[in-house]
């Protein structure tokens, strides 16, 4: 009952056996050989458009080398308070752009609050050297508290963007997730609700390591070959992506892998919402599940063999745990099977209540 | 007969095998799976001592994150010229270390002169705040033109860095291969005469992507995960690092794709040195064979399948191509066959040469 | 009546006059001259110990060297909310950290709430690569908002720094202001309340532009010398800054001046205070006074020749400006006059408020 | 005798008593009163051009942030092996660029040769991501040995940078000598030679700290006003940088000084020249002068009061000194007097040469 997160996985049977098939023979490095190409294509054909690609291996490099590609001297980069790229990798955004800003805003839910991106744009007028300058907003898709931010609500934050003149980045380390719980096209939900660059993520979805920067418009992505290599991303053998991407994207593994994740997630979502043990912190859309649980009840649950992560509650949230509760985090993957749900369905019904829901 | 880099080939079976066969299953991310910690206790084994090792998946990251842990304001690295850190990295290392710069050293054969390193050195006087100051001497082993240091050399060198209270950098992207020629351990060719931080890679000799900081005093590498992270360096999924490890130390399976590598270079010389067409730019140590051809028989051994790459003499070889003449790298990797070797025999026998030996 | 800023004034006579004094003959440059050391030396009475100190010549090149003194990789440094550093600087400290950040902490009055900046450190833990580590604690005396911190308050305060192993920095740039409202000595108010690094001003206070980097340890700024240099810092004619320092200190011109413009702020507390057409917005500690008015009434004072600045209230203020009110900043300095002061008087008590005071 | 340098002098008195008379009076801080846009115009009148000018107080300052205005990412800029930004400023411009490259170019007598600035760009293909890119050239005008480039040199050397897309850059930190040595215009001597950004120096001309970077165009440079705030280079009084360039033109002193000091420096030129003691070292054409003396001869002249500095020689100078000579540097500037030059006169013609002139 590994519900810890969706890294802890490994790599998808069909990847690592495509891995495993091009291990042989030689071909040209740094990303020159036919296997690579064929793949850049097959990211054209996916976004039905001409668009540059950078393979990457981690989504901390896809997200800062992004923010480095759009970045200007004193920038400012706005995303949710939560964002990963401004929470959790050590810094790297602000490393790699020589010392950016992200800056948080607030927003119910893991998704930007529009006033809320207006009014932190604002505080930086243009040509006010003491703040800075504004040079792009950043959001994740599916966030990082697994919601999705539906495409009118992206193109309400593209028509921000556009009217300040600021490129937009899509942090999609859960890209596939998102995509089919709106059900749509990756061009729907990219370029044609104004995203300008995408950190594509293939890790957490069944890869081992492939990430791609998608930059929608190629003219702009003129200095991101040098910017990958003097960040030490580009790999000699940079095939070993491409041959992950070429399998993830083969018989449409990547949609049905995301599939199988929100539906497991589902179901974790449902076996919580009936428990008395819990009650969902708030509506699941992708991957990641969120509840208040008793302390107590996770305790037992993590006793018995689950395995998920406790988390702080967003400032914003409209249930936060009481003292004695606890906000647990549930992933679903590629990996997560029936089995462990069903599993996980008996232990936590045999967690006794004295006094009924957690939350009566 | 594909001689053109030992980043051509792919990942070597066995190599291949080991990464397969841990793609399934949880395991925890970020480094800190079982795996992990097996592969990084090995590392110790080898190097007979406690040392701290951090995977990357690049060589130029191994190189910069080293310089980078090594830094000091206005920071200055010595290193040879031709290092490929400085020439070939596509300003990494400046960049990660957020501007420090690469002083470049002469040198025969791709080895800096120890005189010529004291007097770099001595351009730096300490307190100088104009110069800057020396942060570190970074070396190459095997070095950037198929050359070695004996172990004296390297005992030479580091006396130097002693004297002037500098660390040293071993960039050892071909590590395995001048292991096998100096016949020695990790241990002697390392800390034990004087290495501080070891680029240890195993990405040209039959990995994917598996490259480690191999920090020799733990106490030195309290920054490192720090830096690895920031740099976006750090995989969530790290263990595929550790499982090309895990397989390229099995039954000595490095040490037996360095002396294969090693043994078809020695062919590859003799076939050269002995063919009316060629001459040994110098003589070779490790898996790279640098000759010096007539244009036209380059060229017909390119029109006839063998791939390699023209370089350019370093400044101070003793033979330089003369007009119609180019100097030729040849690579020799784990992948690399008798048969190819034999093909290439055969078709550069084939050559005419109406005035007999090119350097006749 | 201009109360806009401390530094659109000049430089006070005496300071211009020992500029003068010492433009002619030579001296050796970038800090070596007798002078420099002379001015060296004054610090070091000054402030009771051996200090070393390192002449600049902006405030924010003061804090963001300072701070790049103390950065680690990963680094985070924690100060108030709405710290000079972190939200007037144009982002100089992250770019001369190459990429650290500023986390604020909440407090009243401009001053850090010691048990939130316990919480902002915790969220970091030790060894916590996705968070990046702790670097150090900067604090502003007198603060952004014409408070102090009390002696104890900094006691608290590196209290809290010693626990967590993080060097203190105080940004002085109106110190002295801070010095002569607490009646305190130099020492009193840094080292022996556990500061660490000084951004010691002279430029609000009196100077053309003067600023001071005070290490308290000067084994501890090895790196500062070469820090200064690489961003340009270092001046040629160095003794430039050293005579306004020398005339700054030369009859305790520097209290006397700093008493002067913490004096003229008393009397404009008072007159707002008691002005029916104002209401201070907390009580004011050193030369800077913030005091709510009606939009209107601040509008006949700008239109009749008083100067200064509206400002935005702080997310914490226990009284915020009503609609149709305005938050302003007076701020006195050196060059305040007791007939600037007595003409506002005049000026603010012919506003007629129809109902009273503003907030009757 | 102070030839030692030309920032070993203070401020010419014109400079210092406009500075003084500037002290007095409140005015907008940051860049922004009356006095700094007087200023502002007078550099466009004296450029013929609307040029976009940004004070600054170090020339190290003014070269690196050029050069980061013009920086890309794996940026090289290419310059004289000799040039002060290379050479002499600590790594400024790598670390205020976030780690770009300086290109040694050599030439004779401290021009960048054509041709090897040529060969030194063809070394960076384009798109080439192991190099890196070309990003600028960067000449110093007149040069660190004190010879000028000629206009058509100038233009020859813009001619390069156009054939290969890369602005030109001109560190001017004794631009006023070489537009007196040459007896041309502002103008001329940059953009109608195709110079885009200029380091435009006072300092070393009678200015305490004044520098402009100078954009001839101004679209390019709006990046520029966040570049110097974010490097801490904004001064609050930025007037007093004002003030200095105001008396610095008044009446043409700029040229003056400038003239003064090259006619001064010709005169020790004439003196090294035909004294038995020294010989030149090549012909000087601004305010420096480069002189073979014998060790002995040197040592008197120190000994009797005469300040210079000793120099490395160049590698490819045509005349370097023997074993028992030393170069020596002469430095004049707006301060030297003709007494000091007299009494130089006097001390070297007392030296006496056993055999002779020391090169005969």
């Amino acid at each position: 009952m590994n519900f810890a997160s969706d890294n802890w996985a490994g790599a998808h049977p069909a990847i690592s056996e495509a891995l495993h098939r091009h291990a042989s023979g030689f071909a040209p490095a740094y990303g020159t050989s036919e296997l690579d190409r064929k793949v850049e294509k097959r990211f054209c054909e996916i976004f039905e458009r001409e668009v540059a690609v950078f393979f990457v291996a981690t989504g901390t490099a896809a997200n800062a080398l992004s923010l480095a590609a759009l970045n200007r001297p004193g920038g400012v980069a706005f995303c949710h308070s939560q964002a990963h790229a401004r929470e959790d990798e050590g810094g790297a955004p602000e490393y790699l752009t020589g010392g950016a800003r992200l800056c948080g805003v607030s927003g119910a839910s893991g998704r930007m609050d529009h006033q809320a991106l207006e009014e932190a744009i604002g505080r930086f007028p243009p040509e006010f050297v003491h703040a800075g300058q504004p040079m792009a907003v950043s959001l994740t898709q599916a966030t990082e508290v697994g919601t999705v931010y539906g495409l009118s609500d992206l193109e309400a934050i593209s028509g921000i963007c556009r009217r300040h003149g600021l490129p937009l980045h899509m942090d999609g380390a859960r890209f596939a997730n998102a995509l089919v719980t709106l059900d749509t096209t990756p061009a729907e939900m990219t370029w044609k609700r104004g995203i300008d660059i995408l950190s594509f993520g293939g890790t957490k979805n069944g890869c081992w390591c492939a990430e791609a920067i998608v930059v929608m418009d190629p003219e702009k992505a003129r200095d991101l070959p040098f910017i990958r290599k003097r960040a030490a991303h580009l790999f000699s053998k940079s095939r070993f992506v491409a041959a992950q991407f070429d399998a993830y994207f083969e018989d449409d593994l990547w949609l049905r892998n995301a599939s199988h994740a929100n539906a497991m997630a589902q179901r974790l979502a449902g076996i919580l919402e009936t428990s008395p043990a819990a009650r969902l912190a708030w509506r699941p859309a992708a991957n990641e599940v969120f509840a208040i649980l008793s302390s107590k009840a996770a305790a037992h649950l993590e006793e018995n063999g689950a395995r998920f992560h406790s988390w702080s509650a967003p400032d914003d949230a409209a249930d936060k745990p009481s003292p004695g509760e606890v906000l647990c985090r549930f992933v679903a993957s590629y990996a997560t099977t029936v089995e462990e749900i069903r599993q996980f369905e008996t232990l936590i019904g045999s967690i006794r209540t004295p006094s009924g829901r957690v939350h009566a």
